[in-house]
């Protein structure tokens, strides 16, 4: 039995979502589905690439990935398939899969990027504006069984990447930015845990309020107070205990966060 | 296997369409169940049976779906299990399946509804505010099964239909109006690809905007762009690239929209 | 095959729902998982539990329901796996699970709580800030697998319950309050039908407002009036035909409700 993953922009409420799953079984009636996320901002490719790295690495090895997130739906960008480490990837070529191949370069295993180019894997009729019901879904489908890359496309090497913000070096720390909010209004960032570990003691700013130190878990402060932490994924994350920080900070994506050595 | 599908307007938070499930795999114990969508406004019968519309041709011949917009439950409507072309029904009898009925027919498929009267094929407890959970769930799971439509109701010839509005023609053209807003204020009208190809060269009009032709994809005109293109499902709709149609226009359900033979 | 329920906070946005999937079919890859909630409010057990409540019920003996709605995660607060009547769960000790306790004891059914101390069924890595991907999900799935509850953690005897306010009894009726508000705005009370069947006839009153008598179905009154009638759990709810009951009386969670003999 093969897993199937759906991430996509198209909300919940038109069935577009529910639709790829029709198409899907359709083709490999056994394949077991799930949502990641059909709430990615309308055409926020960042967005989907980052929860496709914070995800993945949690699914079986051979899960199929099916993201769309394609404002390029109908141009000339091209159509994708992928093998990046021990799982597989159908979607447009905008970077939605780029922040995978670090990780599975570091670890040895295989990439392969493949252009999309054989209709007769796609269905009948393709509309210029939902590849993702026409040709992404029934491609992810006999990926999952079994069909090879290969045989459904050519071979490329070049496939888009995003721009992804790297936080800088300062005298004492680091200066780095909000990459993710989320539903509990908690400020990801791009510094990890492996900036910070050789700091030590550190202090947090955000704009101009500072927070002392580190916690471990939300319940280790009161409800209301302000915390830094590391969440789930390594990242440096600012929090409310029982809060929503984003509003308590009136902070969102691109926000600016320093870490500095406490003094 | 079987799928079964759900499409209701019961919302996300509360449970019921989950709930739903369990009492589906308590007698289906290996049915295929997908969400179409559960945040159909509620009472919004008119937005199911064009959800329904669809979605549905693109899910495997045999599938049941089982759909509850039911302004009318506990009252005197019928309760119904229906077979149209390839698929199965089950819900109120309030015009939820009736856009499906044309296409079957013109395809010289099979159409059968049945009005349900069978209470062994349902819950034990019925309650008056959720047929869905005590009716539509239990026989969409036994039809999944195999039961046969007419062990559990009487056929009917006269189910319930939705009016739909069908576009006008004008000296040079259609006017037509909004049935649709996706999520991403994206406008579908009722005037389809059938209305305007005959056209060759078109005008649109909506809210005193003109809109000049019709473009293949979204990504044919810049971010910020107002467009019209054919939808997936074939309408005339109209889009702001990378934006939002609804808010861009201040136009929603029932908007006029008018399409002209070019000058 | 074992079904598992999915119960959380976490919204539907991030990918974190569906993440808990990855986890569970990489140890179980045959379970059938469906989501109950993810739309629980924020670290509000008391919503959590009554939605617990409100669907268990409806699934198969046997299922595994995990539920994640967990302010506490990373402190003391204990992990807990336990069986209630024909159910298991798995979760954090703060009450979600006391509300199945009570109907699962008046049914002489087995009941054993279990405080989870066995790293070894829990993922190799595990964040003070996600129990949910590192032990709740890993845990519940090795219990659908048949992992005996003995075998994850040692047996406690007093989980967490949460308050449950109980209606008071008036010189003619009773007072209690609102206890839920659904997608429909619907106003669940903790006033039930088993309160209100010896008063035969009854008013009821909420925000200065009242209402004769209760109705058995939406239907049986026009769109816009206001009603009572016996929700689908049983329970005393107000409601606006085809309308938003919350809104129209501004009330909400907690909001006073008295029903008397009608004079």
């Amino acid at each position: 039995m093969k897993v199937i993953t759906l991430l996509t922009d198209f909300g919940l409420k038109d069935g577009y979502a529910g639709l790829l799953k029709g198409v899907i079984w359709s083709i490999a009636p056994d394949a077991q589905i799930t949502d990641l996320s059909h709430s990615i901002p309308p055409q926020d490719v960042f967005s989907g690439a980052l929860t496709l790295m914070r995800c993945v690495p949690y699914f079986p090895p051979g899960t199929v990935h099916i993201a769309v997130v394609d404002p390029g739906v109908g141009t000339l960008r091209r159509a994708l398939a992928a093998q990046i480490g021990k799982h597989f990837f159908v979607g447009p070529d905008n970077g939605l899969f780029s922040r995978l191949i670090e990780p599975a370069k570091s670890a040895g295993e295989p990439i392969h990027f493949f252009s999309l180019d054989q209709p007769g894997f796609w269905l009948a009729d393709v509309s210029p504006v939902f590849h993702g019901r026409d040709i992404f879904a029934p491609v992810g489908a006999h990926l999952a069984n079994g069909v090879p890359l290969e045989q459904m496309g050519s071979r490329i090497t070049d496939p888009a990447t995003i721009l992804f913000p790297e936080p800088a070096r300062t005298e004492d720390g680091w200066v780095g930015e909000v990459i993710h909010v989320d539903h509990f209004g908690n400020l990801a960032t791009n510094i990890t845990v492996s900036h910070i570990a050789p700091l030590n003691q550190v202090e947090i700013s955000i704009n101009q309020i500072k927070i002392p130190g580190i916690v471990k878990a939300f319940g280790d402060r009161q409800p209301g107070e302000r915390i830094a932490l590391i969440d789930s994924a390594g990242w440096l994350s600012l929090a409310v205990v029982n809060g929503n920080a984003a509003e308590a900070w009136s902070a969102g994506m691109g926000s600016r966060v320093e870490v500095m050595k406490a003094s």
